[in-house]
């Protein structure tokens, strides 16, 4: 629901749970956006800028009330990918550049809504869309490894090393056992889930802690640096000149947006009973992206993990998404020199946890057993990014979401129907023992029929006639056909004109309502060499009993 | 069949047909070959060279026995599109780099061949390929405008516009009338169609004859000058290091040489009722394209024209492809200086009336009052080539193709299923009289599931709930689902999960012997809250009669 539907059956009790909520994801999002302006290879602090617009903005025109918009690390490295051939990462053309791809993707994003394209979610399989996921955190990882260890890999720098893998195994630890142990020290069970999520931010206070007193930076630890104080100013920059180049990432950028944020909102949607609408979220993330560029930030999408946390905290609409950006700004306003010393290895060490926490194996141990088909294409789709990249890797999915749907949809089972004795049923005669009458052929095809396999089924009818020759009578029997397109019209057509060639004349049987009055506007039913009869019992007695 | 199968079975009936076709299509071809040539940026006398090995190596591999293969206009403008960032027509790079666009085709057509693909013909519909070539077709005209008269437009060349306009005239008329006319004369129906078609062949004669008479090319008409005399070289040239830049066309010009091929084949193997195998044709024409390379050609296909008229005029195998490029050899080893002073506004007016020649209506007239949504595409796909070129408009054309399936399948029919009174049939309630239970809910789902429609299914059984509340138990009849993919079982489980929180149990009925042996490999039944029926009357008895 919009920022009409929300407010206007807002309830005093939400309150208590949306500023919770809110309150628990700002601090979740200190580390988060800055780890992930990082991974865009942006100043740290617009991580934050990123996530004080959109958020607002998303709680205007989004449709879920748990949604958390902000920085997100795969499309960070989407960013990353796009930018790195055309500005050096750190440079002022380089953000000018990440806030322009915002707000192409964020125009992307309006414009399928305003088409209504919502439907374009279901472009990827759920294998390909994990096997994307898969190859983009592991990716992801690889490239901290040397921000981890303060030097590129295979060198280290202790200091850097020691702090780096330190926090690393903390997050471990914390992710692992932090909300039983704070059970244990008495906390509720959804307040020590929460508890344990705000271990990163627990971390990086820590961190800076210890910097500053052992003056770990003297050493050589690399931290962010001065972050300058203040809400950011509001962005117009259109110049950079790369508006063609950018238009390709931003493309990808914002499908994948939409596709990241709706499988997210999907999962929580179906637990608190909420109806989404794929076009208002379309519409939430593009404006979400606008405001983005705006505050001269990156692309940005709802993350799951983030939304989770929101949801288990209590959020009850996206008041909480406001309070969130509030209590963000805020922090922006407070002095914020403290933040200097916050060293990046520990920065890198909550990016390698959380993407290494976005790796799950149970959709390719399903798929594996399940479809081999989809579980292939879900290592297919992760080894495309890891071998071509982000963009590569979402071609790749695409093409095998859709070669897999073309390859099973031109493989139409198609069965011989014969009649079981005595009654009016008529059943596949490999299965059933059924009775059949020479010279009348009845085929019942089980899939719609579209360019996708039209070919196929008039091979099949051919098949079927070459293995029972003599047949004068051919009747499709439709009662599984919900569509008939435009080129499976032309494929029909060209079989009634090639059975009549061979003195077999076509009938249908049991076209479905909407099939027929299309039909109906065709030249088909006048071209027919046969028929339409109701019913296949209709057929049999009008063609078997030699009167027709 | 192949080479082993055709020579196996050859009949000496078949002889003469197929000497016969063989000497008609050569004819054809020397005009078209020359012509589609200049179209690809090429000098005329490779469009012979590429109608030599070509046809020979299909012979040997493809499936069809009257396919045409050598050069094609759209393939040459694809052709011509892909080579122009790399060089100048007419250069030397520009001839290699046109060999190595073939060679690289023909590898990815053997690769597609040789790895099963042959569905891969699928993923185009009828209309979006009849705008593609619509669209290619007005721009092939268009290109070939200003060579007609003589001058780049809206200038002329006197001299030149009356003769290409003067073809353009008498080929249109040969084409209109030309058969008629010689079935007046006395001929016999077939042979007057294929004389009508031997129209170019004569009215190049004709011209070359004009010129040298009238000493047109001092006037300033061009002619396609000196040809080079003898068969062609042997090439091998590697060089030139552009395979990068020519993959991404290469790709497509293959994927479209194949369905281009098809299309005509599978017409004509209609008519003669005859089985294609599209592996081999993929086999066939990747060979085909490896020949031309070695004869320093550029890509090729079949042309439904020349296949058109190569099965008219008898051809009974390949062997009359094998004549065709005998008798070009034997051409070019013949003196080739007459050919010197063919003019090319000729070619050209040949060039203009074989290309709107390609362009039919009927598709768009059928698809505006069966589909408008094809006839939308097939629009698109023609603007989008005459506005983007070649490869924009085969993107296009794909996309369209697959959104608009997507797009359907996603909207996927559900029926809530009522009992007819006394029987053991179960309908629709909205189309038939029938009886319900209070509590019980079943919901017939007209469409295989798939990533393309799961959450579209989970949603409209959310909707049907909330439509019958009080629901405990919900049946799913599966009797029309003829596949479940990875994602649609998870889309299963996690509707079971959700409904189990609602407190209503989930059944399934009528799931068919395919689907059952996979989920039985799955968590799906073990984890449902409900049970698995034979059929919709089992369901109905044992949960309405309230003892489950």
């Amino acid at each position: 629901m919009t920022v009409l539907g929300w407010l206007k059956g807002y309830r005093r009790g939400w309150l208590a749970g949306d500023l919770g909520a809110g309150a628990v994801v700002a601090m979740m999002m200190i580390p988060q956006g800055m780890a992930y302006a990082l991974v865009a290879g942006l100043p740290p602090v617009t991580g934050i800028y990123a996530s004080i617009l959109p958020p607002l903005l998303y709680a205007l025109f989004g449709s879920s009330s748990t949604q958390s918009v902000g920085p997100m690390a795969i499309v960070s490295l989407m960013t990353a990918s796009a930018l790195a051939p055309l500005a050096a990462a750190g440079s002022a053309l380089y953000g000018v550049l990440a806030a322009q791809l915002a707000l192409l993707s964020g125009v992307v994003l309006l414009a399928c809504g305003l088409l209504r394209l919502g439907f374009l979610a279901n472009f990827l399989s759920r294998p390909v869309m994990n096997g994307f996921t898969i190859g983009s955190s592991l990716l992801i990882a690889w490239d901290q490894l040397g921000t981890l260890v303060g030097a590129p890999l295979p060198r280290w720098h202790g200091p850097s090393a020691a702090l780096g893998l330190g926090a690393l195994a903390l997050l471990v630890l914390a992710r692992r056992h932090g909300a039983a142990t704070l059970r244990r020290c008495g906390l509720p069970p959804g307040a020590a889930d929460i508890g344990a999520r705000l271990a990163p931010m627990l971390l990086v206070a820590l961190s800076i802690v210890l910097v500053a007193v052992l003056g770990l930076d003297r050493l050589g630890v690399r931290t962010i640096g001065a972050v300058p104080a203040g809400l950011p100013q509001l962005n117009l920059a259109l110049s950079g000149g790369h508006w063609q180049t950018l238009a390709r990432p931003a493309l990808l950028i914002g499908f994948m947006c939409f596709l990241i944020s709706m499988s997210g909102a999907q999962a929580l949607a179906a637990r608190k009973g909420e109806k989404l609408s794929t076009n208002a979220e379309l519409v939430g993330l593009g404006a979400a992206n606008v405001g983005s560029f705006l505050s001269g930030g990156f692309p940005v999408t709802a993350s799951l993990s983030r939304s989770a946390v929101n949801f288990a905290a209590g959020a009850n609409s996206q008041l909480a998404g406001i309070v969130t950006a509030v209590l963000l700004g805020a922090a922006l306003v407070l002095p914020t020199g403290w933040l200097a010393l916050l060293p990046l290895p520990v920065l890198a060490a909550t990016i390698i946890v959380a993407v290494l926490g976005m790796l799950e194996t149970a959709t390719l141990r399903t798929a594996w057993h399940y479809d081999r088909a989809d579980a292939l294409a879900l290592l297919a789709t992760a080894g495309g990014v890891l071998l071509m990249g982000v963009e590569g890797g979402v071609v790749v999915g695409l093409l095998l979401s859709l070669g897999t749907m073309i390859w099973r949809e031109s493989r139409p089972h198609i069965a011989v129907l014969g009649r079981i004795a005595g009654t009016e049923h008529f059943r596949n005669i490999e299965r059933y023992d059924t009775e059949t009458r020479g010279g009348l052929l009845l085929l019942r095809v089980d899939a719609g029929l579209f360019f996708g396999n039209v070919e196929a089924v008039s091979a099949r009818v051919e098949e079927a006639l070459d293995a029972h020759p003599g047949t004068r009578e051919l009747v499709l029997v439709l009662s599984a056909v919900n569509a008939i397109d435009t080129s499976a019209l032309f494929g029909l057509l060209e079989l009634n004109a090639e059975l009549a060639r061979r003195g077999v004349r076509l009938h249908l049987a049991e076209v479905k309502g909407p099939v027929m009055d299309r039909l109906k506007e065709s030249a088909l039913l006048q071209r027919l060499s046969g028929r339409v009869f109701l019913s296949t019992a209709n057929a049999w007695n009008a063609l078997s009993s030699g009167d027709e």
